[in-house]
């Protein structure tokens, strides 16, 4: 069993993203620029855009952080998301997801310029990916085909099981993975809440996605001998040996599940990383080739 | 077994599309208006635009031919787009496909402004669809669903198996079909020319969609007892006993699927007559609540 290190892989990346913007600025092209609206202060995403603030800072990016007050008026966002769009010196983008209930947050989506979109969850973006024209893609989905990638793990027709339809994960992995590409050319059967007989369907999986948020939902008795399993969950479980007082959980059952693969991520430590570069490569790629 | 009849479903929706027509003239609201721009004399897409423009004049729409020369230029195209783009008396319009090799079919498809598109063939329908949020949907998708609908045929939970990932068929429908909606919520496994153990698959298929373009392809040692099939492959093959020298073959082998199913679509007379109602539909939709 070999155990796929995201950590290691993404610290792999992002010093190759390192080493890109140096170069970038030896041959006079622009510092890439990436902004984030951060709406609220919900302790989820003050971490999570602190870490992207923080990511931007140590590969050499440029970062902008706009926050506006949880009562914030969707004219308000749309003021702001104009503004962004405008701005020649940013690249890209992203909203900070959830918005409060009161935002319709597809409008929100929608009003992004989706050359700045660097979330990848446009739909325009998404349209494009579902007809393999270049887009940025959304970051799990990227970071786990990257992760693929790097280990080798052949993917042309084999059966890959994904467990959880989100918008942002199961439905553009499914569609990512099906393409006629590499990594891809799989024969993906997609499953959810309503799927009957899931077990005898994940005892066909030569790849096996668990991305429907359920602490350790996936057992042994659901894997296939020598199946390869990426783990996409990530939900916050209490713990009485962490400071914390939580720690995180994946929606497999590791150590019922590890012995019987032939390649698993762990989680932390596995998917999670990936999508913070992922980001950083979409606004690299935003960037392009403009000069300073 | 039952046959589907997209005849006979194709006759009610029209004539129902027909009725609106007229209570829309009562109300004073603006006759749909449906434009196509056909390039070159392909035998084949003749006969397509023909068929829409006679089912325009059929259903009380408005509709207008536009027809270039084989060697026209892209921007000639374009500039035709962008009129239509901005004529406020058509409502959508349509890009016959495929277009000669000297266009950039996905750019043309692209300029189309997306709440025009009524083939839902744009990248931003594509998106929304698989976002969940209204769209143009793409014709032969969407006719499969009214098909299913107006059959009361269960999907919710059931084990779809789709042969074929085409843009325009196997991949839209595969998205559809695992959405939480009615009909949806299938578990669905896409299979391509790359899928191994096709048969296997197709054995566990309580619907069985077959989009591969191979005429035939589906035999009946590869249908379980009680499945739905719906048969897309419409190939023209010689025929002796027909007065034009060919006849329409599904990707089914109709003699020996047909005594295992519960349901299965004819073709002719399945899924092909049900496409040409959802351009209506589509139109009709875009004509929306515009006055005359």
């Amino acid at each position: 069993m070999i155990l796929i290190d995201g950590k290691k892989v993404s610290a792999e990346l992002k010093s190759a993203i390192r080493d890109e913007v140096t170069q970038r600025s030896i041959l006079g092209l622009k510092q890439p620029h990436l902004a984030a609206i951060l709406v609220g202060n919900d302790g989820g995403s003050e971490t999570y855009v602190a870490a992207k603030v923080k990511d931007c800072h140590e590969v050499g990016f440029q970062s902008t952080l706009i926050r506006f007050s949880d009562n914030v008026a969707q004219s308000e966002l749309m003021d702001a998301i104009d503004k962004l769009n405008r701005d020649p010196s940013v690249d890209g983008f992203i909203v900070q997801l959830p918005l409060p209930r009161h935002i319709n947050e597809n409008s929100i989506i929608e009003a992004i310029d989706p050359s700045k979109d660097v979330d990848g969850f446009h739909p325009l973006n998404i349209g494009k990916m579902a007809l393999g024209l270049p887009s940025y893609l959304p970051a799990t989905p990227s970071g786990i085909l990257q992760l693929i990638d790097y280990y080798k793990i052949e993917t042309s027709g084999r059966h890959c099981v994904i467990i959880g339809r989100s918008n942002i994960v199961g439905t553009p992995l499914s569609i990512l993975l099906s393409r006629k590409s590499s990594p891809g050319n799989c024969t993906v059967t997609l499953c959810h809440s309503q799927t009957k007989g899931l077990k005898e369907i994940c005892l066909q999986a030569d790849i096996l996605i668990a991305a429907l948020g359920k602490p350790a939902f996936l057992t042994g008795d659901m894997v296939k001998q020598g199946a390869v399993i990426i783990d996409v969950g990530t939900t916050r479980v209490p713990s009485l040996t962490t400071k914390s007082g939580f720690r995180l959980s994946g929606d497999v059952n590791f150590e019922e599940a590890a012995p019987k693969c032939s390649f698993i991520t762990p989680v932390p430590g596995g998917v999670g990383p990936m999508t913070r570069i992922v980001l950083l490569q979409n606004t690299l790629k935003a960037a392009g080739e403009k000069r300073r």
